[in-house]
């Protein structure tokens, strides 16, 4: 089959790679209708992350279902499902407290920039959806296999409730989720930190009340300001780089929490600050399949419609393009057609 | 009046200092009954922290109310106080939201190694005993000014529920306060680590069900026996040192948090393990005034005696020894009586 492989930085090629097999009785192997480039998947194409030259990249997609191995009794070919970026059995300690990034049965992600994946402990990792969907709606249920899921989790880690004030750092498109998340959970004020325009307009149309631009102490003076002088009751840092982290902290008021999503990268935390001003930290990869059948619901309700983050869509052949375009902040979030 | 002073590392004295007086309308005088000596107290004693040669130290005592500024309302001379240490007007959005640590209207704390102390924000900061108390039960008094709110905040942030599996990380008096609360607040499974026989049987009779003496990868791997190989639902950090916060976040399990008192000095945080394992850090300076209600109505009604922290009781005099024996964890916690 043909996938997306990274062979250093700045190096995406589309290659023949052997197809996926299945390699455990709870795998299944699902046919992609649609993946996508992840925020995350260019640390390793700037050269942040050690990479193994020519793996393959990308571990967001949806599809149909088209074998399954022996223990798998939840789904059958021709299945349409939506792929969580890490897999879970559903079942072990980690999972039924919530914690479904965290399976101690499952190592590894999907391969999503590809024609085919393989997916561990199906029964507990996938979603299905009702019928087929409209290639319409693959944006959204696309958003849900991540970033969605993950602005969520922030938002849900960073303690957000009704009437909340809360700031969002980054405006990736896990940030613009972030916004999404903390207005369909009824904060009042949802200050979005972007200085770019069509991120400031999905940001606005997604629930941000506040746009503030600026950064660092002129950002969070400007925060201040809209938070009466107290600060921000629940911080979702969407980033994952010092600036953000530090950024996300000088807003947060004492005794609420950052949520953090952000892969962290050369991040020191500001331990003093923290522990005077009761500032707490939480979140983390995001535990994909807790939300995903309210997430999907809500998807399929049109309460929401996080599909919006993608602006912009390419063949499979063309997905170095789609890096490119992410790198240079040309595009928010590319969709990958194989 | 008489108060202890710090003139260096390992030099504590008693000398006569100007006494105490109203600075401000909202200030009480509290002449000290009984003070103490806190953990904190040892990192500028042992040279951790700077200091200004003479200046004085403590910041935990009850006493009786000698005289109030004009707009103090709630308390008049002859009352008996509980003094937290650190004062709060109760008023503020910070004090308000829980947080009176972060006081917007506060700051420094009371000097309670000494003859008298002024209280700031005497209305926010203060609370009443129910006419003069026997000196026998000064010890739990003295505990709820820090030691026992502070474990308490650190159960409080570790999100301690009924039925939890906790460790509490450090076996001094805030450490076993930890062990306490979170008995009282119902965890089933409660882990101290300790290797001082007299702080294991302290511990015991506050509640731990286990005594793990190891320390480091030996004592993460006895919490994971005792925790079914799933780790903690919650870790109480009350030493502040990088091996105890190392240990904190080694024991606790996917999706819990680590709720942490002691003040931090040279802590480098497990970033990467916090982000894959979503273990989020929460807590800090204890808002002590928040619990203080709740807190006495335990001591009074004789549910909890947290006055078995102290081990030493000594004349102010005699304050040197107090901060020797501590040091050299002779002592626990040392009372020291003006």
């Amino acid at each position: 089959m043909r996938a997306t492989t990274i062979h250093g930085p700045r190096d995406i090629r589309v290659e023949e790679v052997p197809d996926p097999v299945l390699e455990q009785p709870t795998d299944a192997i699902v046919k992609v209708a649609a993946g996508c480039i992840c925020g995350s998947d260019l640390w390793p194409y700037r050269g942040e992350n050690p990479i193994e030259a020519g793996s393959t990249i990308g571990h967001e997609c949806i599809g149909e279902v088209v074998e399954v191995g022996s223990e798998v009794s939840q789904f059958s070919a021709g299945d349409f499902v939506v792929v969580p970026f890490c897999h879970c059995d559903n079942t072990c300690p980690h999972c039924l407290a919530g914690m479904q990034s965290a399976c101690v049965n499952v190592d590894g992600t999907a391969s999503g920039q590809a024609e085919y994946t393989r997916v561990a402990q199906a029964d507990g990792s996938l979603v299905r959806t009702d019928g087929t969907p409209d290639p319409a709606s693959y944006p959204s249920l696309l958003a849900l296999t991540d970033v969605m899921a993950t602005g969520w989790h922030a938002a849900v880690s960073a303690g957000v409730r009704p009437g909340a004030k809360v700031v969002v750092v980054g405006d990736g498109a896990v940030g613009l989720c972030g916004v999404l998340a903390a207005s369909v959970m009824g904060a009042e004020t949802i200050v979005a930190m972007s200085r770019h325009e069509p991120r400031q307009r999905i940001a606005t149309d997604f629930g941000a009340t506040h746009l503030v631009e600026e950064r660092g102490a002129e950002g969070a003076a400007r925060v201040k300001d809209v938070t009466d002088g107290v600060g921000a009751d629940a911080v979702l840092e969407c980033v994952g780089t010092d600036d953000a982290m530090g950024t996300a902290f000088a807003v947060a008021r004492p005794g609420s929490t950052v949520g953090f999503v952000g892969v962290p990268h050369g991040v020191e935390l500001p331990l003093r600050r923290m522990f005077v001003k009761n500032i707490g930290l939480a979140g983390g990869m995001a535990p994909v399949r807790r939300y995903l059948p309210e997430l999907l619901d809500l998807v399929l309700s049109g309460r929401i419609d996080p599909g919006r983050v993608f602006d912009a869509s390419l063949p499979l052949d063309e997905v170095a393009e789609g890096y490119r375009a992410m790198d240079e902040r040309r595009a928010i979030k590319v969709q990958i057609n194989p």
